[in-house]
């Protein structure tokens, strides 16, 4: 019954560092794909884009005003400005209908063409309406008040380069050039596997007389993936019928970059992994040295890679955080969250009966001071709520023997989204 | 001509201050609503959720090995192990067909109902099986390896508090729960009205002659609206038509809970947006005595709020994102994003000709040690470029003559998605 457990045992388990090297040999990258600019937000440029059009696409009025020679204007000032005749105006996203003749002047508005003649705009502050015409105040000189046509972003010109995180600002500039659909990186699609013949779906009924619970690694494993910029596939739960997991399997690695499922308490689950693995692939890692990456499976199956988590639900996540979430990051093109990784101080001493590395749930109070303190939650790793007292983990080194209270750990966020509470009266 | 311009000239403008307590004051909330529990992440919880169900819904086995009455393994070790019967297996996800009586044993897997009779679990690892039953190498204590029915989460427990933001871990235990719809804080859905005879949608033809240029605001304050945690609906550019602008505000103003529009160059669009306040709403706030809010305006259109921007790209996002964004996170229920703001160092000195307190756009550029060094950018701000270059702003206070070198200022991104290049070598 339990020969997939006793197998474990005599396997040497490879190194974290191994692990992650393994992981990022995977290959899971997307195709590249074109989206539409109003649903570029977050994507990331596959390619540079460069300005195809100038910006602005004419000499442009930067005030509203006249239209002048600046020659006319020389030496005008308060005391002694110069009349000039006014012959026409022009208004934003009109083609002007005058020429500037010298000796005259044309109305313009911000953002209008410059009409033909014209080299400068007087801001209409500096000017008097008269019955014949208008005085100007001041002088100017040729190119005052004009943004040239290309002064913003001359057509050829680099716009944004590849790798770019496409940001509100980005947006922008995409729209100036006119740039509605934006070639972007593909998101990585990963599917996610359910087997255990004990678990069902949420929404579903549940039979708790024969041992059913529902499926927490799915979801949660689905929307881990789309954190990371992946896009999540989830398969439907196969059950205890492994012919229907057999095809599962496969139909997900022809659809999918990469395949994740979650441990499985049955040994009958693991072994269609293990056969469909070793007829449409290979396995590269089976088992890693940190608590609790014991279960961790890393292969391929046909084009796509495969990735077995363990089953407890904090484990699974865990993991799937530490060793799978930077490879999907790295194939949709996505830098690490800024906000993922806090440091705060030991709350209570840890010890540990073992001196295995582990990566240790951990869960996070600030006190009055606004210090982290950080809380050890143990209670058992098949404990969902533990997902919920705790906000992250701790890497414990191998060979530690306790934690001290007070001591200063780094803790890796489940989400950069996490959020300590400020006050918390118990664990 | 410029008869609105000159009319704000002698207006009194509002504080900062009293433009967030105007914006602060208009409701945008929006109706709570439920989502399928696969769209759930990075929403708000709208109220809180109890567990229905106690999770575990059995006693469960949480190791492989043998279901037992602990009382018969007292006084059982490697040396004087106990010899027991095995009556028949539990696989996880079956109802238990066994009964254990005293002296006898099921086997069982992790995840398995406890059957009836057996209190406790001994591992795998401390039996060795017989020809006729098992030995028992170790003695357990009545619950050993067995987490009872609710031990996890108990039925009618508080499982998630009102307000949560649903990250991977909260998707894990709302799964835990069966709940698969989640009632959610709704996205306030922000209208966004392009105004401006001159502006073209990217993907449309422009005809530079006639002045045209692509709008920018409406892509980019949709992206913001989005990344505040808003809807962003787009409307139709209604161009010189002024009856369709209008006709357009009500409709916006009668689906969204907030309308924004950005400064228009032209007096008669601006004068349908005084008109449809005036007869429909309020206005409540007109200009901000900060540079780039002048043009602000606040009011309502109906039972929706209304907000004009101001018409350049970098002024409009730099006023959204510091009037109205914290608006529209406050309706979805979102925290302010934890990376908006960072620290660095003037760079070259920058003189002002008045003393007006202004939003300073500004550029990050990480020098070799890390620190972050903050350019004033200044193309003028018609230049769709300033939003590339600039990451963000600096607040500098009225009467500031100049920002020195090596001066230390706060910037507030344009987007907490923004990352300064580590090196630039140019601006």
């Amino acid at each position: 019954m339990v020969t997939v457990s006793d197998r474990r045992e005599f396997r040497d388990l490879a190194s974290p560092e191994k692990a992650h090297e393994v992981v990022a040999g995977l290959n899971i990258d997307p195709d590249p794909e074109t989206v539409p600019l109003d649903n570029a937000r977050d994507r990331v440029l596959a390619e540079r884009v460069d300005a195809d059009i100038d910006v602005p696409g004419f000499d442009r009025a930067s005030m509203d005003g006249y239209a002048v020679h600046a020659r006319d204007t020389f030496g005008a000032d308060e005391a002694d400005p110069v009349a000039l005749s006014v012959v026409g105006e022009v208004h934003a996203g009109e083609e002007p209908d005058v020429t500037v003749e010298s000796g005259s002047v044309a109305e313009i508005s911000t953002g209008a063409v410059m009409p033909p003649g014209a080299d400068a705009v007087v801001m209409v502050e500096r000017t008097t309406e008269t019955d014949d015409g208008v005085e100007v105040r001041t002088s100017v000189a040729p190119g005052d008040n004009v943004m040239l046509a290309g002064a913003d972003i001359a057509a050829g010109a680099r716009a944004l380069g590849p790798g770019t995180r496409v940001t509100p600002r980005e947006i922008g500039l995409l729209s100036a050039l006119g740039v509605d659909e934006v070639p972007v990186r593909g998101r990585p699609q990963v599917g996610i596997l359910s087997t255990g013949d004990e678990l069902v779906r949420p929404g579903n009924p549940l039979d708790s007389a024969a041992g059913e619970i529902y499926d927490v690694n799915s979801y949660t494993l689905a929307g881990a993936v789309a954190e990371a910029g992946g896009d999540p596939v989830m398969y439907p739960h196969a059950g205890d019928d492994y012919a229907e997991m057999e095809r599962l399997l496969h139909e997900a690695a022809d659809e999918c970059d990469l395949v994740l499922s979650s441990g499985s308490t049955s040994a009958s689950a693991v072994d269609v992994i293990y056969r469909v693995i070793e007829e449409r692939g290979e396995l590269r890692l089976h088992g890693v040295a940190v608590k609790p990456g014991k279960p961790m499976l890393v292969g391929t199956i046909g084009d796509s890679a495969y990735v077995g988590l363990p089953g407890y639900p904090v484990s699974a996540l865990t993991i799937f955080q530490t060793f799978v979430a930077p490879a999907v990051r790295d194939a949709a093109g996505r830098d690490p969250p800024q906000t993922a990784t806090v440091s705060g101080t030991i709350a209570v001493q840890e010890r540990y009966g073992e001196g295995r590395r582990r990566l240790m749930p951990a869960g996070l109070v600030e006190d009055e001071s606004g210090s982290l303190l950080v809380y050890p939650v143990d209670k058992g790793s098949g404990a969902t709520t533990s997902l919920v007292d705790a906000d992250g983990f701790v890497d414990v080194p191998p060979g530690t023997d306790y934690l001290a209270e007070g001591e200063m750990v780094d803790v890796t966020l489940f989400s950069p989204a996490v959020r300590p509470p400020v006050s918390y009266t118990h664990l």
